[in-house]
């Protein structure tokens, strides 16, 4: 290992890093379909659009032509507290599974948030603290993209407002602990608080919530408020451009040392993070000046790019946000409650819809015990205790390279590790206890969902 | 922020990392106290020692001559999955309390088990294995030094054999967790297990355990089985041996751009951190070459340096360990079960005991509902979730810049940030709800455990 010329970790000084996100739209010639209204079926317009989100970002939504966005100095300087984040040569693991494949990947985890959605959510609470507002509303699952705007806001001093999933509320109280450290306030969904919380209280009375339900919650909030918008983790155009700071980052430090990766691998769930990583390479493929493999990984239970629609659908449950054009489940798509590894949106990003459906991206889906399986594995030669998301991409990775092993074929594996799994080890405890099941929802149950999507046209 | 020379992170480059660590005994006149046998009162020989420790361990545990032994390639190459870890400007905590102070901190949160623990671990470890043995046993409270250990273990192929405290082990499920997703079997102290857990059961049926019977269980297995050792986190000359990476990495990043820092602070419960930050600074105020203050900052509800006695004690509450000359509140004592601060440790490191005792560094005592809040601050400020015993380093370095803001003095201060304190979210949440409470403790009753020192000589 000491002899390579390529360091463990490669890491970018300061003036190396990206001063400016690149907007991968710009290169496609088919341009992701807009936001439909879904009273209209029109497209959303930036004045509709800005009574949900914060201006800056409604253009950063709409705009497919402009390659790329100045990084503000302000989120430049927040970016250095956990940036640039290491690209890592996995030295150990290609040791271990003794394969001729080089192996990086890209760890986002390095942060008090533990995943990649702070690259976005300092970006959002920016734009909303440039523009005068008081604070953000906003839904959060698994818990990442909530402690990730917490940190924001309380950087920025802007109030924030979490609607989170009533299960993970009380099933995940380190979480919101984390988040009220940050001075977020964290109410469980769904509440008494809003109307839609209400109305679904009443229907079902027992329910433990879920993040559909937690989006309408954060939206009707928003909107209702004064000085308030309402900010997303994941899917949106804004998001992917701001990820984007992955890619680049990942392709300066590639560049430095003349490596080119043949296949960057990410997990996917609505998007942000595989959007991230592969926007500078597949710029580039788009523009024919290199070629890549690209894989999108996602879990068996939530398969919505390998066994989902392609059409237009509800953001949200609720069905209350605007249409959008992507690989879909049906927006009532729930995955089994047995399922623990995360990526449980029923959508996916238009963007990457739209680079799925032209053939320029793979997908393929995994067991949720294959996917641990791996997480403890790279736990145990990498030293890093992944998050389950990101142990799609692991598990992925390490198969590609398992076949480089058969065929003897030196390839270079990027991959995408989203975040630390610090806060899922309910999960790892059902892992190492034998009781994790795997689940596949079957064609029947798909097409139930199926039959929910919104008719178009 | 944006126009100071000096990088947000300063981060060694893999050929400017320490290839040796610094003994700082070698440097005192005036050396530590040996161990002594508590049977026969004479210092502990080699030979006695190699029935628990390994033997180069015992070496390194001996010497305190050599100044530097070499850090075996092996050790090196997992160090490069972590470190160097960042040494951090605090531009955003300097401009949030508006201080003239320049703030740095050396953050050794950044790998999986959480804090700095991780460099003695592997270190440990890998003695074991070099020696042949099968496995290696240890004690563990909050969890931190268990699973470095079980870090450490993994990546060699080692069996650890962890005795988790019981409450902790019933309080901290997801630290247990993580140990065991590295392999290590964990088992609750007191136990059936073991002779004197056998004994503490019966005696206190329903004890939740305390560290230092789990220390004497620990002890009890590695000596009752065949090719196992004990291994101890912190306390023994060896660790501060192995954690003086922390001060040679933040002494060459500060060296790099001129930075000598006037005053260095570090929490201290058994003395790992703060003796392996301040080791190099040490060793040049020894020798004459440099003047620093050296501030050791403990918990007011177990302050061994302020309130202990400088005295042979035992190291473990079992009384089964060598005899240490330490700063020590009595091997009987437990801080109040509310403390929650960590650094529950009765005594303290020989070496740091006698340079304190010299006069060479000063000591303070913290109340946790002024650390916890420190904490806070900190995390919105800066970003990193402190660990609450790195947060005692917080609180003193804040006070030490509130100071200079009120002199208009432009010092320089380093402090180490020894973790990240994902899996205290409990005492965080009773210090959001106002439910915590300091504890100090009456003279009367240090009084009273000071009487269970032994009589020596």
């Amino acid at each position: 290992m000491q002899n390579e010329k390529i360091p463990y970790k490669i890491y970018l000084s300061e003036n190396e890093m990206p001063k400016a996100w690149y907007n991968l739209r710009a290169d496609m010639k088919q341009k992701p379909a807009p936001l439909l209204n879904p009273g209209t079926q029109q497209p959303m317009t930036a004045e509709e659009l800005s009574g949900v989100f914060c201006e800056e970002l409604v253009k950063q939504e709409l705009d497919d032509t402009t390659a790329f966005f100045q990084i503000p100095e302000e989120i430049r300087s927040f970016y250095k507290m956990y940036r640039p984040s290491p690209l890592v040569r996995a030295y150990c693991l290609e040791e271990k599974l003794d394969t001729p494949a080089k192996i990086y990947y890209k760890f986002e985890g390095n942060n008090t948030s533990g995943s990649h959605k702070l690259n976005s959510a300092i970006a959002q609470a920016y734009y909303a603290k440039k523009q005068g507002l008081k604070g953000v509303t906003t839904e959060t699952g698994a818990g990442q993209w909530g402690t990730a705007l917490s940190m924001a806001c309380a950087y920025l001093g802007l109030d924030c407002k979490v609607y989170m999933v009533k299960c993970s509320y009380e099933q995940k109280p380190f979480r919101r602990e984390v988040m009220r450290t940050y001075g977020a306030s964290v109410t469980p969904s769904p509440s008494m608080d809003t109307q839609v919380g209400r109305k679904i209280l009443a229907e079902h009375p027992g329910t433990t919530g879920s993040l559909g339900c937690a989006i309408s919650e954060a939206v009707e909030t928003a909107v209702g408020s004064e000085g308030y918008r309402y900010v997303l983790g994941s899917v949106l155009n804004q998001v992917m451009l701001h990820q984007s700071v992955i890619g680049l980052e990942a392709k300066a430090a590639l560049d430095k040392y003349g490596v080119k990766p043949d296949m960057i691998i990410g997990c996917a769930g609505g998007g942000s993070n595989l959007g991230g990583l592969i926007a500078p390479f597949m710029g580039q493929k788009l523009r024919g000046e290199a070629d890549y493999r690209f894989i999108a990984v996602e879990p068996a239970s939530c398969p919505s790019f390998t066994r989902g629609v392609y059409a237009y659908d509800f953001c949200d449950t609720g069905m209350v946000c605007p249409l959008a054009k992507m690989y879909t489940l049906g927006s009532g798509f729930i995955p089994s409650a047995n399922h623990a590894g995360g990526l449980r949106y029923h959508g996916m990003s238009s963007t990457l819809s739209e680079l799925y459906h032209q053939g320029l991206m793979e997908a393929t889906s995994v067991k949720q015990t294959e996917v641990f399986e791996a997480a403890e594995y790279f736990a145990r030669v990498e030293g890093i205790l992944p998050a389950p998301e990101s142990s799609h991409a692991i598990r992925v990775a390490i198969d590609e390279a398992m076949k480089c092993k058969e065929t003897g074929e030196e390839k270079t594996i990027l991959f995408g590790l989203t975040g630390t799994g610090y806060f899922d080890m309910v999960a790892y405890e059902k892992f190492h206890d034998g009781q994790m099941e795997d689940y596949i929802p079957t064609d029947a149950e798909l097409e139930q969902y199926r039959n929910t999507l919104p008719k178009i046209g």
